[in-house]
């Protein structure tokens, strides 16, 4: 990939390896075919977004994850952001720190790096592959495109109007509660729940397909990583508003409701905890029946699930009986 | 800066720690002011130069190397690409894996980045915090503007061409050797000499101010990372070409001279250590004196250390008499 890894004479096993497994991903011309210290991106009159997003192993996943889920999560964790941002990916640069290059890790893991930057329309430009001692890490800069100045921020929502979220919220809380062990391991016995919940922690599903309806009708937009109550409170707080939220109108997936129906989880595990990858956004009330209708003939339903208001609160989460949800933890926080 | 990172309420410890430190870095409109998920870069009609780098602590920097220098190198080693691309900086964003934020660290590491960011005319645009159990890393994705198609490729060298290098060559590997004790530490007595060499270990110059002769005069070139001898092989097999090095046009510095002229180290120690930073680049002989004058000019020496010939053999380095340096080791390979 870049500097310390592209190939040429001689053939270290460093860069045999690169080649090996990560050049039939570096399809775009200004890849160079990872023969190159850099890439080149050249301009189409878009801006060009531009985020980066790490996972190490023991943190943003488990040491026994298999290799394909951790090369999808480390891509679509960014793919995620820039279709909150309304971009359309453009290509990504990887950084990998392995303690040892090993083929029965490397080959799974560049395959399904390959079949996700396909299908997400993303190639791999370049990278850097490094050794450490300590857990591994993935490391990905990705960008994407929008027509100029139309990025869409997390600033720009405005009292009145609605708040919106993409598919379900907290089953990758619940998949990483199982994998943990203990209640809700216990309690998740149906097979098939437990799949997908786990599934949903392990391999994110970023709305790519609503990057340019999130351009077209939201005010404010990110990316839910952290815990839907954190992120919204960020959001609110760039935008300089507050918000309320219906619980009863969060989305969740059958799985997660048959668990909090059973009192294994409090919903305010699934709305503070992380991983959901959803898009949470703000829209004028009169946009809400367009996003939905073009959002779900792209195959993703959307729920409104509360609305902007004035000042500068931390946004309320309560029923329709006005009893509100006290979050102790609001969002995960690295430290 | 992104996604888990960036500020609003509420002001969770990494948060804070984000905006307290990195904010004031962030000073392209385009950073939002590290308030969203991602940064936005505008098309300016040029090619968009994009090269990663990280380093790991205990495998790029010491553990006990000061956080100024660590954030100096892990920016530096980017801009080094860029300048051998012939791009000039625009950008950067950074992923900081951290076992734990502190404030002893955090601040000379932000505040020696935030001088280099100025220096180098290369603004911080986002990134992305993570705990990590392990070493710390440092992974800067950097981005550069170059007219359209006129990106230095390692490829382009041809036959007759002379083989250029900015600077000097093996003070970083002194420099490492020093700060691991051992005989070139015993030997190295000379306090100056001994400073300049760690310095040029853990400090590198990038050759940024030779960016756009780079571009002007050079038929390929790239940045010496893992040395000169490895890099100059990795060139010459890109382009399809061998060469012929005078091992007495290698420039060195006086300390390095003094070292092998008391046969302390091996000339093949210094063509083979890495860490160097200057920039290797051919050019047609007629060019030569014009980039040599214009680099003087800018304030970097540069020498002419042999001829691309044709061939696919690994590059020969050798003598006057023709004797030729046998390299067990071409480079420094991670794995």
């Amino acid at each position: 990939m870049s500097s310390r890894v592209a190939s040429g004479t001689p053939a270290s096993g460093e860069d045999s390896l690169i080649a090996r497994y990560f050049r039939p991903l570096a399809t775009a011309p200004g890849a160079f075919r990872l023969d190159d210290d850099a890439a080149a991106l050249k301009p189409d009159g878009n801006d060009l977004v531009v985020t980066t997003d790490a996972i190490v192993e023991g943190v943003h996943f488990l040491p026994d994850d298999p290799p394909d889920t951790v090369a999808r999560k480390a891509l679509r964790v960014n793919l995620s952001d820039l279709a909150a941002k309304g971009a359309v990916p453009a290509g990504f640069v990887l950084t990998l720190a392995l303690r040892k290059p090993e083929e029965a890790w490397l080959k799974p893991f560049a395959a399904a790096l390959g079949e996700d930057a396909a299908q997400f329309g993303c190639p791999l430009l370049g990278g850097d592959t490094v050794s450490t001692p300590g857990p591994l890490m993935v490391s990905v800069t990705a960008f994407g495109r929008v027509p100029p100045g139309r990025m869409v921020h997390r600033s720009g929502a405005k009292p009145g109007e609605r708040v919106m979220v993409t598919g379900t919220i907290g089953d990758a809380a619940l998949g990483l509660a199982i994998l943990g062990g203990g209640k809700v391991h216990a309690a998740a016995t149906d097979i098939a729940a437990r799949e997908m919940l786990v599934g949903r922690y392990r391999i994110p599903q970023p709305r790519v397909a609503l990057a340019e309806l999130v351009r077209d009708h939201a005010s404010a937009a990110m990316d839910v990583s952290d815990g839907l109550a954190g992120d919204l409170a960020k959001l609110c707080g760039v935008s300089g508003v507050s918000a309320a939220i219906d619980i009863d109108a969060i989305p969740l997936s059958d799985a997660a409701r048959d668990l909090v129906s059973r009192g294994v989880v409090g919903l305010e595990t699934l709305i503070a905890g992380g991983d959901d990858y959803e898009i949470l956004c703000t829209m004028p009330p009169d946009r809400v029946d367009a996003f939905e209708q073009a959002a779900l003939a792209a195959g993703v339903s959307v729920s409104s699930i509360g609305t902007v208001v004035s000042g500068s609160a931390v946004p309320k989460f309560s029923d329709k009986q006005g009893r509100e949800i006290a979050l102790e933890r609001l969002s995960y926080s690295h430290f």
